[in-house]
């Protein structure tokens, strides 16, 4: 198996990268993840589709929650991290904000992002963990319509040989309104590491979702 | 570790079989499945059990989850691919029928089958995808009395690797009257990867549910 | 990757020591479970929080759910082997008992263990799997305040290699009054072989959880 070249070079959007691709399964994931994003360009059979949204790229939101950080008391490190990994492999920066750990701030912002129709997918970064204001996965799950549970399980199952503490990341990632919603942890270098992971199914499930936008149920 | 037997020479029910046989751990999976398979034989232990079925070998429904196949406009290669795999297996094919994905058409033949008492084990295939017309799990869902999460974990998990697409998988299985229910996906490939990995537990899954037929809840 | 010391000199608590050790996966995560324990002494830290319980030492509580075991027809061999491994890290068992496979009386024993605030951490034994009085799942369910689904996944996903049967065991592992509960299965050695799993997860969780003790939520 053949080390990203992207990341033997140093241009990889994960700044972890050289960590990461010291196990075998890492490399492999890297190396499929890479490929997915290239795959990622503007394509010929996207100019015919019927999506009001940009035909060239998928559109992202990010929602930081944390407490501190919407006081402008700590800086949004876990979104930025997000950010330059998204935008490097071509999807649009539509939304961003962050919010205080409060259940319904938390579903509102979800449910409007959604409903609005500006992005296809929704990165959540904090939240996920076992404190008494880790509540990011229920407001999640209090607004998706689909849960699509692989995708946490992949996060956590596929993380856990570098993180064994993966295991407690209570991570949801589901759809709603055609727009696929994904909880990442907290830490740039979670985020890292469990974007590398879902990363490979993304493009491929707005591809799939893409029916509920266009298709809309009454 | 050894390389199945059947699976060198050719002979077994999977076949894509020399593909998976690529990786150790699908190595391993497959020799450990061929083993369930071989003790999957009528024993002495099974004369004596109470059940009004027959003694020797553990039926089988399988449900097709098709728009297009309901109609008779697409064959039914993953129903195939299940029936080949299953009846090489030892289990007797009792009931096959392809339905359109509507959730009630779907619970209502899984209701049916399960109450009816003639098949021990339904695999479905198709709708477990992300789509407006995939809600198989859903279906499958309303309709069981207790859910089975590691199976479709395991499906997911395991095949991974060699298909990242699996953590879109929503597949669900569970158990209703006895019988237990498995959704697969939609694909003969899915469905050979994925089988290849359930059919290691559905065995003894099968012999622990039998007391719920035997020794009814009230 | 070393194999941890404990384990080669055998003075690991994990009677199936050596065999686990076989795979290279097992040898990481024994070693990091090590680690972990030896973590687990008294900290500086600790000296000043606010809990009521003793500041040395998370307190433990063993739940063996058996209809035999609780007419005492029947050894609690795999309570004995949750004893022995987790005093050895340094828990201090403060409640044992045994109940029968009835849900009621496993909500209330669960759900008063709890809120007592005596333990930090209850696991259970038994009633995990596919029968019709395997329903500790669900007793568990009843009385958890928060789903920490990573735990049993991880003991279910990182135990399927030698133990493809762990894909049937329908283990919950939550959080009541910050108390956290998790289901082992039945068996004792099931129960070394996931304990070693969910071990390297459950003291970092528990400095987690004692925020919903220190600061309880209206």
């Amino acid at each position: 198996m053949r080390i990203p070249k992207g990341c033997a070079e140093g241009h990889s959007p994960f700044a972890g990268c050289v960590r990461v691709s010291l196990t075998k399964k890492n490399i492999y994931f890297l190396s499929f993840f890479l490929g997915e994003g290239q795959a990622h360009q503007p394509r010929q059979a996207d100019q015919n589709n019927q999506m009001t949204k940009s035909k060239d790229q998928y559109s992202l939101g990010i929602l930081t929650i944390s407490d501190a950080g919407s006081k402008g008391e700590r800086e949004d490190t876990s979104g930025d991290a997000i950010a330059k990994i998204m935008t490097d492999l071509g999807f649009r920066l539509a939304l961003r904000d962050i919010v205080p750990d409060e259940p319904d701030l938390i579903s509102e912002r979800l449910r409007d992002w959604s409903d609005g129709g500006e992005v296809d997918v929704v990165l959540t970064t904090g939240g996920t963990g076992l404190g008494p204001r880790d509540i990011t996965p229920e407001a999640t799950r209090a607004v998706i319509e689909l849960e699509v549970p692989g995708i946490a399980e992949a996060m956590r199952m596929l993380t856990i040989e570098s993180t064994p503490m993966a295991m407690l990341s209570r991570s949801v990632a589901g759809i709603r309104a055609g727009c696929l919603i994904v909880n990442l942890p907290g830490s740039p270098k979670a985020v890292r590491e469990t974007l590398a992971i879902a990363i490979q199914a993304i493009p491929h499930a707005l591809e799939m979702i893409r029916g509920w936008r266009t298709h809309p149920v009454e």
